[in-house]
Parts: structure tokens; C-alpha cells; sequence
């Protein structure tokens, strides 16, 4: 507890309604025992620090002067919330940030009324905003609805869906723009650069004469922000802006740090609103911790740290991560084949993209926070005659499946998917999780799905796709770390729906789809010690399956049980309607499908997530057990 | 062939290269038989009309100009694109529009290779034009790179996310906003609004200085074309608008059917361009049809209809539309819920909500084509404390597909989803086919997904998904009249997981979900004729499953069939799961599921869709019939 740093007027706080009592000085001194306490926090816990210190002051002045839980504060990605669970009702739980049991790294419904919105993908906000203010209009719950949304958000299609639209609907609704010149990556897109201009470029203009008379209307207690307000808002732009053709009143820009600006700003926009409102904060990503403020990421994700030094405390890693082994790879091949080009939405470092980005600068693309376009853009990249590798955290290509079936699939265009983050994610939680891609590609006709049971696998299957141009290829692989195995020099193609024997047993058959394998391999080492001989195969391709393999395994064994890191409905499933269409079924076979539960599975680390999905090696050789009705013997025994 | 319009100079054009030889008079004689073609092919086939006739001149002028198929033209929904096929080499074939065999009724590339890129769902061609200019920067296919984007398509983030990327990237790219003030329905949306501003409102510009100079840099052929260009720009916007804020040299507005302003301006940029370029046509839906011109949609979409009248000859219905069920339901619900609201995302007559917004105005938000915000608005409103019915077609479904998972879903969020155009579709093939939604739905945790039988089902399923607060409902219909059955005076809720047995049989257990009940229904009547006792019952449900109707079918029936309009992963899979986990395959099921092929099936009617797809009744049958090994007695008594 040393380490803890001293908050006098923090540890008075328990709800936000105990913020209504403080002076403006007292809420500069809170946000400064906010900022040391969300610093102490993250460093026990890691997880997202620069975003968090980015908005201390906007979330004392967002709970200074709206009343939560009656307001809606909806925190865009939210991964800047943890003043915001600070300050409602959290402090408690605040060093159980990302792990199991502990409070989500994100806003979360069931966790508090404090958030009415969850989050964790971006560019979300405005449009459940629009939702509350137009659910609030028709007599559903009352209060204000304001989005706090950062520029690098902005870049998505459906941030702009939801102005176009509230700009059409002119309902009271609050944004508030959090422009830190940073999202996870350097900034992109020509959105960003116009944002740059509306605050370096144009001399301030003068406060439009309606305005100012507005000022002098309000009721008494806002005369003293008022006054401050109608200082400020002459150094402002008011009009003219991008925003208000979109039908936004725009107000900015405004030094997000500066509660003697954010405070009397906020009261008379509470006071005077009406229609959609847009607020222009400036910020700096990791404000306040000079190791954050320094970091090329502006401190965006850390392990624990010490909070001294900055120096963060990370186990050493046995294996290369998948990531890099994919992105290693991706170089590899494409100084063989002028071709090949990349595209990231946004994630260069989560992708391992920027390692081909140093390389190959003019055949990397960074489209921003974009996937819907990332897709298509890459579609008509392969349409031009190049071999576009798209890399996509499996959870994000959601936001592009309509594009993948549209305009990939539908016109076979030979795009390859790269997809990072399948299966359980660990820290990320249930938001982040890649459990659907199997299933909404691997029944698209024409697609070719993938998943690499090991980083040797990943270095061939990246080598299968750069050789595979009559269609749409997808291979999908998990986060963290590979299994340590050797790394071929190079990949060599794979052959097209063919699968692997990895142990040959006799009588029961553990078919394998993804980095399950090293699960299923000890599960059918431990079945093999109790006598039950136990055939482990790696299928490799869900799309097209192994018929041969599979009928064969179906044909000479008691049981066959397939293990995917995926929901139903993918791999398992595909296998399935194989079976059934051939007969198989029509005398017998013990056939059992392990998929993700029907569950969505909180926080933890990957292996007790697994283990809460029941789909760890002990978990699989009790499946077998089961299957074989020997399973009450064998828990006895154990 | 009498009536035929007189097309001398159409007559002489095979390729767009017989353009090069017209001089700027032909070219605009050429337009009006180019038009008269049009509405004479529709008159035969019915299809999208005023799309088309609204870019007669723009197709002539792009066609004179670039250099298709090395210059590609890239037509975003590409529902305008027949004026195009009849220039490109397809006029012979024009008469098949969207008949079965014939041309498609929309791009497609695997068609033409005038078609670069295929289109049916709005707002990608900004994003392929950009895949097809920066492959071209890298060494791949040569020549410019052009989307023609309607007003109503940039309504869509997409749209955005591809120009703020193009802003960006800053490559040569040729962007033409065709503005009819008209996307399908009447255009909603705070960018609809500032593009009426930006040629309604300020006066024009004086071009500037630098562009005039630049035209005498033109080359001698362009001279003419140039001085025109040089006058026409002098009444236009040049800079200072959003598209400027964004990246793109702005150009316009134009009038989009004269051709002495479009071939000078089409000239110049394809001489002077660099970066990219938005040029901005005015043009009018349905032009020089009178018919056309005045319908209240512009005349979008027409059965056949005689040229001189402009009637369309549709067949009497014998049984109201799903759609319109639908509707009436939810017109009904609301009337006893104040707490039902309505999302529509640019289709109020395709969905039917054009009934629910006259009834009650203020709970029907039509948000524009913006699935992905038209997804999470409705869960803010749900958050808010009301029951949103989000209405898309099954295919635009999948453009909300991760504010499905990530805001509705994981939330538990109970947001209605009325699933419309569900499986095959008919004329509009492949692209508009509602054949994945059951897969990528029920695999949702906490998701209750149904499909109705018949309209009467769908009545009460419309209550069903109103009484169900608990988490996120959807229910699936087709396109089309239901079967002709009794409507209930109103809908009941159904029980949750509660199939129903149709027939009683005994050896044979047919297994429905959703339209295909009634084909089910016949093959069983043939089957039982056959001495095949066939059981048939109506799943409702495929999440979640009704365990125990399943299972006993299971127990006492030789062989089980699933059907649905679907492909794999969804409902089948999730009754196979089923009998795996229960060991009903163990000891030997004759198990079988009918699912849509592996294949992207053509436009045809939907009768002949599903007999390619071997769902009829007689397809049902004969899978029985050869499911017991009795197929080859059955073929040879046929």
C-alpha cells in the first residue's frame, strides 16, 4: 500500500454526485489524485493507460456538471474509462482491472448503471446516443445522452452514419470530440488532417453575435461560467465547419486539460443545447506520466509497470508471437512476389503490418478505422491484378462481412484474409473474442478457410495463400505466443483442402481445426496411457474439408470428435453435414463437435478462459471418456 | 420488333470505342436513342428504370471520353447500369435483363469485361475505384480508375471511410456524385441536406485563377472542348466544400444530362487530373420518361409496362406479401405499445414501414443507408427503454453484422431484428440472397432466432418479438405473397423453443424451418402416397431449439430431415449438434440436412432458384426416397 499515492478529496468521492459539492479548484486538485490513482492502478494491473490519462479532466468535468446515471456518458472504445470507474463507484475494484473476477478493461451494463452503453469496439458512441436522446423524446428514460468519441474513431464509416443522422433528426444530443492527433496508431485519413487544420490553420473567429446575447439568458447560478464561457468562446471557431454541414452546432476548439475551460463549457452547453452539439477537446494521449507522454503510442497498452520509472514487467517469451510469425512471413513472401500488398484497418502494430510497412512502404495500406472499406478497397486491389493480404483481428472483420461476401466472395476475387486475435483472447474479454469466423466464412461458396495449428503451420499457410489465386483464402490465427516449434526457412504452399495424420491410433479419432492441437495431442497422450488408443489428425482447412481424411477417420474408428477454437456452426458443423450426406450417421458412429459454449466468457487469462469453455486437454479426455460411456470410471479414478 | 424505337446511330455502336469516331452532335443524338433503348428493354423485362435513364448522358459522355474496359468504370449499386450494358456489347442480349440465363441486373464482372467491378449493395465503388488506382500505382492494370455514386449511397459510412481514405492516399481517382436528391426512397440525412445546399443556396464562384490558366495548357484536340470547360467552370464551386475538407478537388454542380457541359469537364479532368476528383452532376431520376419522371420513387423499379402509358402489368395477387404482413402486425403491436418504435435504413417501402411511419410518425427513424448505425441506434433505443424493430433485408443484415454481436448481443439487448427477403430472391440473384443470416444469428449467445412458415406464423411472431424483453429476437420471411392462409385477427405470442407437428407419420420425419413447410408439406403427401409414412413438423425456432420435439422425432422415426432456406451453419447444424451431444448418432439416425448448395445461385424466379438448388418438394422427396436407399425404384417408377 506505499506505493498508493495520497488522495485526500479522491477518497471522499464515492458516487459523482459527491463531485456537486466541490469548488472549481477542488475539481482541479480531484483530476490531479484521478490522474496519480489511475497511474497506481494500471501499473498493478497493466492494461490501457494513455487513453485513460487523456481524459481525467474530461471525465471530472463530464461528472462535475451531468448527473450519471440519469445522463448517459457513453465512452467511445471505452478503453479510457478507468477514471471513469474511478469516480462511480469502482475505486474498490479498480486493481482488478482485466482480470478474472475483476472489473472489465471496458464499460459494461451488468458491471454498473454508470455505464449505459458498452463498448469496446470503436465508433459506437454517437449512434447509442442518438438511441438514448430518441428513446428519452418518445418517453423512455430521461436525462442527457453524450458521446465522447476520440479523432482516431472518427475514421469509421459508422461514426459518420450516426452525425449524418442526428444532424437529420436535430434531437439534444452532446458530442464531445476527443482530439489527441492519436488513435492506436499515428493518425490516418484526410478526416485527421482536417482536424489539424480547424485548430493550426485559420485565425480564431469572433463569437457569433447570437451566441454571446445567448449567454446573458441564463439563469444565475451559470453567470460566473457563463462569463468565463463567453471568454473562451471568442477565441473559438464557431460555424463553417465540417460539423455543421452536418448539422452539428460545433464549439471549439477547447484545451481538454483545462477545467477552467471544459467546466463553464459544459454548464452552458448543459444550460442552453438544443439539437446536436459537437465539442472540440484537444488532449494529449498519456497526459500527466512523462513515460506515457513519451511513448511513440502515447503509453496505449502496458503491462504492470513501476510507476517510477516506467519500466514495464513482462515474463519473458519462450516463442515468437503468432504475429510476428505471420507478418515475418508476409515479408518474406513479398520480396519473392512484387504483388503482394498489405492492408491494416488501423492496427500496424497489432497486425504486425508495420514490420512489413519498414520494408515495403508503397505496398502497405493503412486505411484507418475501416474495415467495411479495408474489404472492399482490398477486393479491388486483387480486381487490379495484385495479391492483397488483408490482416483483420478475427472479431473486427465483423464490421466488413457484408464486403467479404459482396464483394470478395460473391466475384471470388482472390483476397487473402489474415486474421489475428481467433479464438479466446484472454484480457480483452468477451468484446474482443474471435468465435465467429469460421462460421460466416467457411459457408460462403468459393471461400478457402484456414487455421494454423502451430507457427510452422502460419509460415505455410501464409506461403498457401500467396500462392492461392483463384479465389478468397482466409487463415486465421490466435494471439500470444506459438508452441516453440522450429520455423521452416521458408513456407511451402499446402495443398488445398488436404488435412494431416499427427498420431495414428485405432480407436477413437481427435480431428483437430487450429491451435487446439497442442490441447488434443496431450489429451490423446493421456487417453493412450489409460489404453485407449487415439488417432490425432490436424484438418487444417475447414473450407474445403478432407473428405478423404474424414470418411476414413469416420470408417475406422468407435468415435470422432472434432476440437475449433470457434462457435457453432464452423468447422464442427461442416464436418457434420459431411458425415450425415455420406451415411455415416445411418449406422452409427460416436460423433461429438467441441465448439465455444453458448456462453460469452469474461475476462481472464487464455487458459482459464479455455478451461471456462471446457476446452483444455483434461477437458477433451474427458469428452473421450464420456463419449465412450466410460466417463463416470474415469472420475473415479481421478 | 414493331416497337422498337428507330436507333440509327445505337445501331452502329458495338463497342464503346465506336464513340471515338461521333462528333459532339451525334454523341447527343446518340444519348436519346440510348434512352429510347432503355425504356423499350424495360418495358420487356421490368427491372430498375429510372436509375438508368437518370444517367443516359453520363454514360455516353464517360464512354466517349475514357478508355473502358482499360479505363474502369465502376457503377455503385449498378442498378443504372443497362444504358452501360447497351453500349458495351451487350445490347443484343438487353431483352433478358434479370431472366433466367440472361444479363444480370446489375455489373457483374464475370459478365462483361466492361464491368470491373460487380455491384448490388450500395456505396462500395469508392473503395474498389481506389483498390483498382492503387494497384495501378503499383504495376498492375493500367488506366483511370472512376466510381459514379448517387447522393443517396454516400449516406453510407463506407462511402466516407473510402474517402477519407482516397483524401489521404491522394492518388489519381475519379469520383462522379450523381445527386438526384433521390436514393430508393426520399432522401433523409444531414449530407442530403448540404448537398441541396451546395447548389441551392451561396452564389457561384468565379473559377480560379490557377485552373483558368491551366486550360490553355491543353493539348489542340482538347482546345474546344476547354474554352466550354473554361465557361462552364465559371459559373461552378471551386473549393471550400466538404469534399475539399476531405481530400478531393471539388467540381460542380453540373448539369448532369448536358452534354456540352459534361464532355468539356470529363475531357479536362481526364487530362488535367491528378489526386482525386469529385465531380458533382445533377440529374433527375427517371428523365425523359414522362411516367418515370413523375412517379413519387422515380420510377425505381417496374414490372413490364407498356411504353406509350406507362401502366405496368402485374399479375393480381392471390395472398398479401410477407412485407406487408409484417407491417400490418407491427402497425397493430404498436397500437397497444407505445414503447414500439421502427428502424428503417433507406428502404420504408421495401420493408413495408412506410405503413408504420404514416401511423405514427415519430416512432419511425429511416436513418439512410447505414446499416451499421441503423443497428446500434436501435440498441441505444433499446437501452433507452424501448422495443426497436430494426427492419433490413437478410443480405443488408450483414452490413450491421458486428453491431449485432458487439452491441446487441453481448448487451442482451433485446432489439427486434425483422429479417425480410429471407433466402432466394429471384430476379435480383445472387447479391441480394438472404442465405446466410440464420448461420451467422443463431451462433449468438442469448439470441432467440425464428423463421415463419406461412403469413399467419409471421403475425404471430411479429407479437412474439414484441412480448420478448428478455435479449435479442429475430425473426426471417421471404420475398413474396404468403400461401393464401387465414390471418389471425391478431398475433399471440408463441412459447420460446416450441416447434409444432404439421402430420403425424411414422417412418419418416421431415423437419422445416421457415417457407419451405408448404414444399415439405407436398413431398410428404407424395411419400405418404407412396406408402412412406412422413411426419412433418414446423421448427419455429432455431435458437432456441426445441429439444425435446427433436429428440423424439429422432427416437421414433427411421430416418430425420432438416430443411431450411439457408446455407450451412445454421438451423440444420444446430440440430445436428443436438444429436450428436444426446448420442443419437451413436447407435444410428438416418440424418440428413437440406441446405442451400455451395454455390452463388443467378437470377431466375424463385421457384426455378430453388429447383437449381434442389428444394422443391420433388428435390425433398427424392432426398428421402435415396436417404433409405429406395432412389433407384423411386426413378425408375417416375
Amino acid at each position: 500500500m506505499t506505493d498508493r499515492p495520497a488522495t485526500p478529496l479522491l477518497d471522499r468521492v464515492h458516487t459523482p454526485a459527491d463531485l456537486k459539492h466541490l469548488s472549481d479548484g477542488d475539481l482541479r486538485r480531484l483530476a490531479q489524485e484521478l490522474r496519480a490513482e489511475t497511474i497506481s492502478a494500471v501499473s498493478v494491473t497493466g492494461g490501457h493507460l494513455g487513453a485513460g490519462l487523456g481524459v481525467v479532466e474530461l471525465t471530472v468535468a463530464l461528472h462535475a456538471v451531468f448527473d450519471a446515471p440519469r445522463d448517459k456518458i457513453i465512452w467511445d472504445v471505452s478503453h479510457q474509462c478507468y477514471p471513469h470507474k474511478i469516480l462511480t463507484g469502482r475505486r474498490d475494484r479498480i486493481r482488478t482491472l482485466r482480470q478474472e473476477g475483476g472489473l472489465s478493461g471496458f464499460t459494461k451494463r451488468s458491471e454498473s448503471p454508470y455505464d449505459p452503453f458498452g463498448a469496446a469496439h470503436s465508433s459506437t458512441s454517437i449512434s447509442a446516443a442518438l438511441g438514448f436522446a430518441a428513446a428519452r423524446d418518445l418517453g423512455g428514460d430521461p436525462g442527457d445522452a453524450i458521446a465522447v468519441i476520440g479523432d482516431g474513431a472518427l475514421s469509421a464509416g459508422m461514426a459518420y452514419e450516426a452525425m449524418n443522422n442526428a444532424g437529420h433528426l436535430k434531437k439534444r444530443l452532446i458530442v464531445i470530440l476527443n482530439d489527441n492527433e492519436m488513435s492506436i496508431a499515428p493518425p490516418v485519413g484526410a478526416m485527421s488532417a482536417y482536424l489539424t487544420r480547424l485548430y493550426a490553420g485559420a485565425p480564431f473567429q469572433e463569437l457569433k453575435a447570437a451566441a454571446k446575447g445567448a449567454i446573458s439568458l441564463l439563469p444565475t447560478p451559470f453567470q460566473d461560467g457563463a462569463k468565463r464561457a463567453r471568454d473562451l468562446f471568442k477565441q473559438m471557431t464557431v460555424g463553417g465547419t465540417l460539423f455543421e454541414e452536418l448539422g452539428f452546432s460545433y464549439i471549439g476548439p477547447v484545451d481538454g486539460h483545462d477545467l477552467d475551460q471544459l467546466l463553464p463549457l459544459l454548464r452552458t452547453v448543459k444550460a442552453r443545447a438544443h439539437g446536436p452539439v459537437l465539442i472540440h477537446a484537444i488532449t494529449k494521449k498519456g497526459k500527466g506520466y512523462a513515460p506515457a507522454e513519451e511513448a511513440r503510442d502515447g503509453g496505449h497498452a502496458t503491462a504492470k509497470f513501476d510507476v517510477l520509472t516506467g519500466e514495464q514487467k513482462k515474463a519473458p517469451s519462450n516463442a515468437p508471437s503468432y504475429t510476428r510469425v505471420f507478418a515475418q512471413s508476409l515479408v518474406q513472401e513479398a520480396a519473392h512476389d512484387p504483388r503482394i500488398v498489405a492492408i491494416t484497418a488501423a492496427m500496424p502494430d497489432g497486425t504486425g503490418l508495420n514490420l512489413f510497412a519498414e520494408r515495403f512502404p508503397a505496398r502497405c495500406f493503412d486505411v484507418g478505422i475501416a474495415e467495411q472499406h479495408a474489404v472492399t478497397f482490398s477486393a479491388g486491389l486483387a480486381a487490379g491484378g495484385m495479391k492483397p493480404f488483408c490482416a483483420l483481428y478475427s472479431t473486427f472483420l465483423q464490421r466488413g462481412y457484408d464486403q467479404v461476401v459482396h464483394d470478395v466472395a460473391i466475384q471470388r476475387l482472390p483476397v487473402r484474409f489474415a486474421i489475428d486475435r481467433a479464438g479466446l483472447v484472454g484480457a480483452d474479454g468477451a468484446t474482443h473474442a474471435g468465435s465467429f469466423d469460421v462460421a460466416f466464412l467457411a459457408n460462403l461458396p468459393g471461400f478457402t478457410v484456414m487455421a494454423a495449428a502451430d507457427e510452422a503451420e502460419l509460415v505455410h499457410m501464409v506461403a498457401t495463400a500467396a500462392a492461392h489465386d483463384e479465389g478468397p483464402i482466409a487463415f486465421r490465427f490466435p494471439r500470444g505466443e506459438g508452441v516453440g516449434v522450429d520455423l521452416p526457412e521458408r513456407g511451402r504452399p499446402l495443398e488445398i483442402g488436404k488435412g494431416r495424420i499427427i498420431a495414428e491410433g485405432g480407436r477413437v479419432a481427435l480431428l483437430s481445426f487450429g491451435t487446439r492441437l497442442a490441447e488434443v495431442s496431450r489429451a490423446a497422450e493421456a487417453l493412450t496411457a489409460r489404453g485407449i488408443a487415439t488417432t490425432v489428425a490436424d484438418a487444417r482447412f475447414a473450407k474445403p474439408l478432407d473428405r478423404d481424411l474424414i470418411l476414413n477417420l469416420a470408417r475406422n474408428h468407435e468415435a470422432l470428435i472434432t476440437v475449433e477454437e470457434g462457435a457453432i456452426g464452423g468447422f464442427g458443423s461442416h464436418v457434420a453435414h459431411l458425415l450425415a450426406e455420406a451415411g455415416v450417421f445411418d449406422t452409427g458412429l460416436k460423433y461429438r463437435s467441441m465448439v465455444l459454449p453458448d456462453i460469452f466468457i469474461d475476462q481472464a487469462s487464455m487458459e482459464r478462459m479455455y478451461a471456462v469453455a471446457a476446452m483444455n486437454a483434461a477437458d477433451i479426455e474427458a469428452k473421450v471418456l464420456a463419449t465412450l460411456n466410460i466417463g463416470q470410471i474415469a472420475e473415479r479414478r481421478a
